[in-house]
Parts: C-alpha cells; structure tokens; sequence
C-alpha cells in the first residue's frame, strides 16, 4: 500500500477532511459537524473518530499514513497548542498533542489562513512557488505568507496580519480590530460596498449602482458593464490594495501573490485595478512579482494541511 | 583542536574577517582593504590568501574548519551567486563557488544587512530570540528579517527593504530609489535632518538648531537638553518611524526590533518617540513586541555571516 496523509480544516461550522498521496493528489475528502457545544470538547475526538474510520473502511495500516495536518482559526504555538480559537470554543488546547493520542499517528498543527496559503502554494495558484503571499479579500482581509515553502507564523501566531496594516490616517470609522484606516476596511467585501456608498453620496453620476443593492459582486459586475462611477470605485480600491500588497513586498519580497476570497470571484478585474499602484508603490527591487487567482477555493485548507506533513 | 569558523563581511573599502568558535566567541579579528579595481576580481582571493595565511600561522587544520560565511554588499540567490554588487564592481559572481574552490572549505553566502540582523540576533540586541527584524537607521533605512532563525531574502534578495514602504502620499521629493513617501526619507540620519530643518522654517520658536550645524546628532541632543522645537521633530521622526515598523510587525509578527546605524547612537530616546505610534499602528495581535538598542557595530557583520554556517 502506498504512503497517505491526512489534511482537515476546522472550521466554525463544518470540519472537511481529505485523504491526499504524497504527491498532493486528493484521494477522498468528507466533512463532519463542527460541535462547539461544551467549549468545542468533541471536536478532536470527532476528528479522530472520524480518521479512524475511515482508515477501517478502506483497510488502510496506520504505518502507512505519514501523518494528519490541522488547520485551526486561530493562533497556533509551534508545539501545536492552540491559544485561543473562539469560533471553536477553544482556550489553551493542544491539538496536535491530542489528536496524536488518540490516533496514534503524527499530527501537525497550525492557523488556518497560513494552512490554506500553503496549499495554494503546493497545489493552487501558487503552485510551483516557494515564496508566496495569499491574500484573501473576503468578509474581511486575510493573509498567509510563505518564505522558501514555510509559514511565517509569527512570534505570537499574528503572522500575516496585512488586513491591518495602517493605510489612511483620515479614517473616521473604527476597524474590527480596534484601529483605523487598515487595509481591510478599504479591500475587504463591506471596504468595497463602503467606498461605493460613499462615492454615490460624494458624486451626482449616473450609476448602475444607483438602483441596486451594492455587494461587492454588482461593484465589479458594474465595472465590467463599464460603469464610469463603479470604474472610480474599482480605482480606489486598487489603490488601497496596491498599496497595502506593496508594503508586504517591500518586507518579504515574494515571488507571487495568490489572490483568493469572496471578493476575487469578480475574476482577474480586481488585480487589473490594483497593479497599477502595486507599480507605483513598491520598491523598485521587489517590484518583479507575479498575481494569480486563488485556484483551490474552499479546499485549500485540507491541502495545505496535509502539506504540514511534508518536507519538515 | 577545537573547530573554528570564518566570518567575513565585505565591505566597499575594507574586508573585515573574524575566526570564532562554534559557540559564538570571536577568537581573532582582522581587516584587509577591499581591492575594487578590475570589476573587483582579486576580492575573492584576497579573502582565500588572507584566511589561508590565517589556517597556517594559527597552525589550524583544514578539517577543523566548519566553514566560511560571507556578506556581500548585494542581492544573493541561494546557490552564492551575486547578481550585482555595484560598490565591488562584481556582476553574476558565484563568491561561495568561488572561495569554496580556492579555499577547499565549504562556504554560504548572503547579502550584508541581512548578514548584520542574523549576527544581532545571534551575539547582540535580538540574543535569546529566533523571530527578528533588524532595522539600520543610518544614511539609509535597511532592514534583516529573521524568521525562525532564518533570513528571509526573498525572490529577488530585496527581502527586507524596509526604508522604500511607501508612507506619504504628500511628499514632493523623490527618494533615492526612485518611489516617494518611503520610511527612509523620513526616519534616516538625512531624513530626520530634513524633518528639523522645514520644522525650523515653518516655525518662529527659538531653538538651539537656530545656532549650529543640523545633524541626527544635534536634533537629538537639543532633544536630551529639552529644546521644544527638538522634540516636535523627534515627533514626526517618531511618527513614521512607528507607522512603518507597524506595517512590518503586521506582516511577520517578530518578537523583537533590533535598531542600529548611526541615528541610534543617540540611545534608547529613539525608541521611546517611536513607540507611542507603533502602538497606535500596529495590528493588537502583533502589538506584544520588545525594541532594544544593536549591540554588535561594525561587528555585526562577521557575527552573522559565522552564524551562516550553523543550523542549516
């Protein structure tokens, strides 16, 4: 029988689960129920009784399975000890600890926007790279970033945190993070719908967007329809984005940037508007970067969990 | 015979070399001029000839030599070739190939600054800790950050640059990297000389700046003696400075900044009108963060390019 690993990706409602080879092909993937009932006690047994089945089911030896990678929302300590995890009721949990007990296998362990940017990286839109920043522009702004095919996780598990690097001194609104003027309040699905609402009241054109609920999609659906007041805001955006991604090259100096999230379903419109101020903004040595879309959607995380498991 | 490692930093008119212990202990320093003249190809064998002279006069064995590090004044791919090296005239220069043949000891190079923050967190202000960011305030703004024990070079070896984050958009002079706005024209030794001297114009306060020669010097000085003017620049230099290190911390989350070069020698003053603004910049996740003083000077270099050949 040849070698397996196991990568999951835990998240607030639903835990997904693939069996990969060694070459990152994906053999089989389920999902179980997150049960964050009783601060989340369940879900490592779940994880594991569900690991085990399977590996009853399809006759597969223990010996045979290289290891099981975890991604987990939240910061994780290199020893795999989960601080906190408040969408799973977690404070204080080591996971990799646990779920080795209970499974008799080797388990690794860390955050979930870090394990997704690793499975781009090895499987995605990044594939073929070693250095390479994720960005994902969802709800909010979301960052993994990967130097010679590692995770930078950080001396506290905050590595990657480009959502809230300061962009704009003039903001008035508080960003969730308690600061202000953060890339995520600019570049994140609400930043998008929030420089839009503001430039409908600022301005008197004409706009698709005056008669429709904005989201970000009918932004760049406006945009493409080639909207003149949708185009200024797809501008702005681009600039905040350009900006914020430059500072992240000015300090890791990547090879790519793997756009991913909500926002990036618009296509490659929303890179077209950025790389422009990306250009204008970056230093000049780190200026020779590549953009690709995410390609693993919603399957990131059990790749780039699995690739925990490979080459450490 | 205990075993001994070769450090050496080259710089624009001198080599320093250094022979250490595998501990870290700096058993011998010396230094040879750099010779720059024919595209500065006698550089790599004055280095052989001077640490092979070195071998013999210490009657040291060749086995007994873990390795020589070197920092280079220019980006270094991971194979050891230089692709340009504008002060020593070298142009695709695989120095480790290089020293490694003429020498028969192994040898690992990378680029000087980043050399400089691997010695700092190795022998100097970031000991004890593995995620660092070394920041140089001097004619420049450079940067070396320290992932995992690690240096982060990059795609393209302009891992790092920190001093060209973009942080103005209304600034009207061009950097010397050819952007605007960038940390380094603001929180460098001629930046914080630029900020004292438009403070002086647009202002009518007395200041003992009125009287003398503006240095990073004398501003900080008037800074210790009170002068009111003085410490509205230290202010502003405070300002950017913070913004900027923010925006790094939010990226890589380090444990530790590590400040040197010249505008440092003023002491820990730097650091306290820095950190008011970094608080108030940084991500929350990333805020548990220390600042201390570098230790090592003009040392820095050889510590860290010893350090090159351990754990790797």
């Amino acid at each position: 029988m040849s070698k397996v690993i196991f990568g999951v990706d835990v998240g607030g409602t639903t835990i997904k689960l693939g069996c990969f080879d060694t070459e990152g092909n994906l053999l089989d993937k389920w999902e179980i129920p997150t049960r964050t009932e009783d601060k989340g006690s369940n879900i490592i047994g779940d994880i594991a009784g569900s690991i085990l089945v399977k590996l009853a089911k399809d006759d597969i030896d223990k010996k045979d399975v290289i290891g099981i990678g975890i991604g987990v929302p939240g910061p994780v300590k290199s020893d795999g000890n989960v601080i906190v995890a408040v969408n799973l009721g977690w404070k204080d949990v080591n996971v990799s600890q646990e779920l080795s007990d209970l499974t008799d296998i080797p388990v690794r362990a860390s955050n979930d926007a870090n394990v997704a940017a690793l499975g781009e990286m090895w499987k995605g839109g990044g594939q073929g790279h070693s250095n390479v920043v994720a960005v994902t522009l969802g709800t909010g702004v979301g960052g993994g970033i990967i130097v010679d095919g590692k995770i930078v996780n950080g001396a506290t598990g905050a590595g990657g945190e480009i959502g809230h690097i300061h962009l704009e001194d003039n903001e008035t609104e508080i960003c969730g993070c308690g600061g202000y003027g953060c890339l995520e309040q600019y570049a994140s699905a609400t930043g998008i719908v929030r420089i839009a609402r503001k430039k409908l009241a600022d301005s008197s054109k004409d706009s698709i967007l005056r008669e429709e609920e904005i989201s970000a999609k009918s932004v760049w659906d406006a945009v493409k329809a080639g909207d003149e007041l949708a185009i200024e805001v797809a501008g702005i955006y681009g600039e905040y984005l350009g900006k914020g991604l430059a500072a992240v090259a000015d300090v890791v100096n990547p090879e790519i940037f793997v756009i991913g999230g909500g926002v990036s379903k618009a296509g490659r419109v929303v890179i077209e508007y950025m790389e422009p101020y990306f250009d204008r903004y970056v230093f000049s040595g780190a200026k020779n970067v590549k953009f690709a879309l995410a390609k693993l959607g919603n399957d990131a995380g059990i790749y780039g969990a699995a690739r925990l498991m490979i080459d450490k």
